[in-house]
């Protein structure tokens, strides 16, 4: 049975999960650190027991020493040598995709990607590297965001440039989110084995879309980074380019302007209240008229993609939603299928109330589901792919 | 009864229809040179009846006077001092939209538009000062595309950045092609008025596509600037924007890579053939590779646009083409409705050959529709407005 420790890193958070990878694929712990650079908390799970302390964690590498020491305290000492892997969610590898085994060529080629991916590759680039010097005989591995969506055909990943820039450049669309889609593609695959054609929609600290036929994906609204698509917390999804001159000139500068696009922006930047759903849905009802503007647009724009891509598709047997807002906000999900009534949507409010699972009524011309995702299992089984080779 | 000329300019091409606005809004002449700065060819069409020419004109307001003289010599001549008004289908005035007179402060206005319109503004610049200087007498009126999308919803309009962004540097979806897409919301009220959801398909050497409710634009394909949205002849179209450093980086510079985004891109970049459809698809059929995948590309990203477009509505009553393509390439307009059969749309061969009107078969699921588009008509009315105050 293998060991596989996954890490899914953020700006300023660190999430892991900790597999035994038998049968059942057991997550025996998880847990993470908020707020990295300043005072924030640590909370791990063991084997099913929830612990929550304050912490004040300079960087990820911290973060994870924090964490292996409160599993110790609780019953669960980790050697991380002795793993058989440490499982990246790797974000942009440009050319290369896929789970790969994180040595100086991959790192090479990520840095190479920083400016494609700016609140993601230099993070996880930093724990590779300090992970390597501390702990030299662990394999690690990156299982990259834009894997699943390799079956994206050509013709839907080129953007109207010279061809010769997606060869020479890697000026196309990638997709990202690639491990949540991949996981809704079994998942569903599971529940419901006769929808062949499913609309993935993961709303989170990120959001995009996948298109998925007969389990690959077909489109993804993230497209050369994940910052288009729908909009982020705080990052600005889709913008029409030449907007940049502009911005470049009333901002001080094209580095002003992606800093601000890249951490400023989204439904934080539309609102003006926060980076966090929750919190703009209530200022919305409140009544704060830029929170309400921020939750329609946003709202909207799913609405938008998941009508594009029922016509990619052609036609729509199953939306599942996903992520922290797709999993858990049922009054958002409701909305969203109120809006694609004219494909027969239509929830029921006693099973979207619940999620997980079904919450479509039995006569909804399109069935409508909620999960969880569950991303590090798909990297774990990235990981299980080299072990076995 | 008022005599108006609209003008119609492209950055090498120059078009106008004379218009005798009576109660049939008589169009009495027309023309337009192709090739301004080279070799061209002038060509006039008085009463009915067609004149071409070999011609070398420098710049627009050459153009316009051999069109005059042409006019002239076939039995029509033309005294500008003496039209009620010159119309403009101008592109992008920022904060100012309809039937505007040109005066300093419009063109000021336009003049800080330039970098959100590089192929369009200037060219309409040079000629509004050449004419004020000619005939200082002669009332201008730019009628601008972006007025017809005035009705687009705020939280449709904005993108996913700092609100203020939109306030103070019009960061904004404003919508282009309003004159057409008028043109066919006008034309399907008058053909199919049961029809309250309209999806209006321009596709020519610029593309757009436009979402009508109940004759109301509600979105636009091109957002903050006519360079957005489905790809153009030569134009980028839809591009995630944190793809600039990198262009930037390999093209020696910003100014480099809007050049390239919007000079030799869209169709031209991706086909490496030609600008022109037409010539693209015949390549492709001739067993050229980048041309298939570039109308590919193409028909794919309007399909995609439609099905969001009828998320948006609700649902589509009728969908129809125009422009070069969408009113005269009933091969594209077929393939299109079957990538759309999941809207039950099915084509008439022979409608659909023929065009002008229906081209859908009576059990269509959605109506189907080709027209070529007037959008210098749009820009008679729209100074008729001003000099009926």
């Amino acid at each position: 049975m293998r060991k596989i420790m996954v890490m899914n890193l953020g700006s300023t958070s660190f999430k892991f999960k900790l597999f035994y990878m038998d049968a059942e694929e057991t997550c025996i712990a998880s847990g993470g650190v908020e707020n990295i650079g300043s005072a924030g908390s640590c909370a791990v799970s063991v084997r099913g027991k929830k612990v929550r302390e304050a912490c004040a964690c300079q960087d990820h590498p911290g973060a994870l020493a924090r964490c292996m020491d409160l599993l110790e305290d609780n019953g669960l000492p980790v050697a991380l040598e002795s793993l058989d892997a440490l499982g990246y969610k790797a974000v942009h590898g440009g050319r290369i995709s896929g789970a790969q085994v994180v040595d100086d060529s991959l790192i090479r080629e990520m840095e190479r990607m920083n400016g494609l991916a700016p609140a993601h590759n230099p993070v996880y680039l930093s724990m590779m590297r300090s992970m390597r010097e501390k702990y030299p005989g662990l394999l690690q591995i990156a299982c990259f965001e834009t894997a699943f969506h390799a079956t994206i055909p050509l013709f839907r990943a080129v953007y109207g440039v010279p061809y010769e820039w997606a060869e020479r450049y890697g000026v196309r669309r990638y997709g990202f989110h690639g491990s949540s889609h991949s996981y809704i593609a079994w998942k569903m695959a599971r529940e419901a084995p006769w929808a062949k054609r499913v609309i993935s929609v993961h709303l989170g600290g990120s959001c995009s879309i996948c298109a998925i036929l007969e389990g690959k994906s077909v489109a993804s609204s993230m497209g050369a980074t994940p910052q288009s698509g729908v909009f982020h917390n705080n990052r600005v999804g889709d913008l029409d380019v030449f907007c940049l001159p502009l911005l470049a000139e009333r901002l001080g500068g094209y580095d002003q302007a992606f800093r601000a696009l890249s951490k400023e922006s989204g439904l934080l930047g539309l609102s003006g209240v926060s980076n966090d759903m929750r919190a703009v849905e209530q200022a919305a009802k409140d009544g704060n008229e830029r929170a309400a503007l921020a939750a329609d647009a946003f709202l909207d724009s799913v609405v938008g993609y998941i009508g594009m891509y029922t016509a990619y598709l052609g036609g729509a047997d199953a939306i599942c939603f996903t992520g922290g807002i797709g999993a858990n906000d049922a009054d958002f999900r409701k909305r969203a299928a109120e809006r694609l009534a004219f494909l027969g949507a239509r929830v029921d409010d006693g099973l979207n109330a619940a999620g997980n699972g079904r919450i479509s009524a039995e006569d909804s011309g399109v069935s409508l589901w909620a999960f969880e995702t569950n991303e590090e299992l798909m990297v774990a089984r990235g990981c299980m792919t080299i072990l076995e080779k």
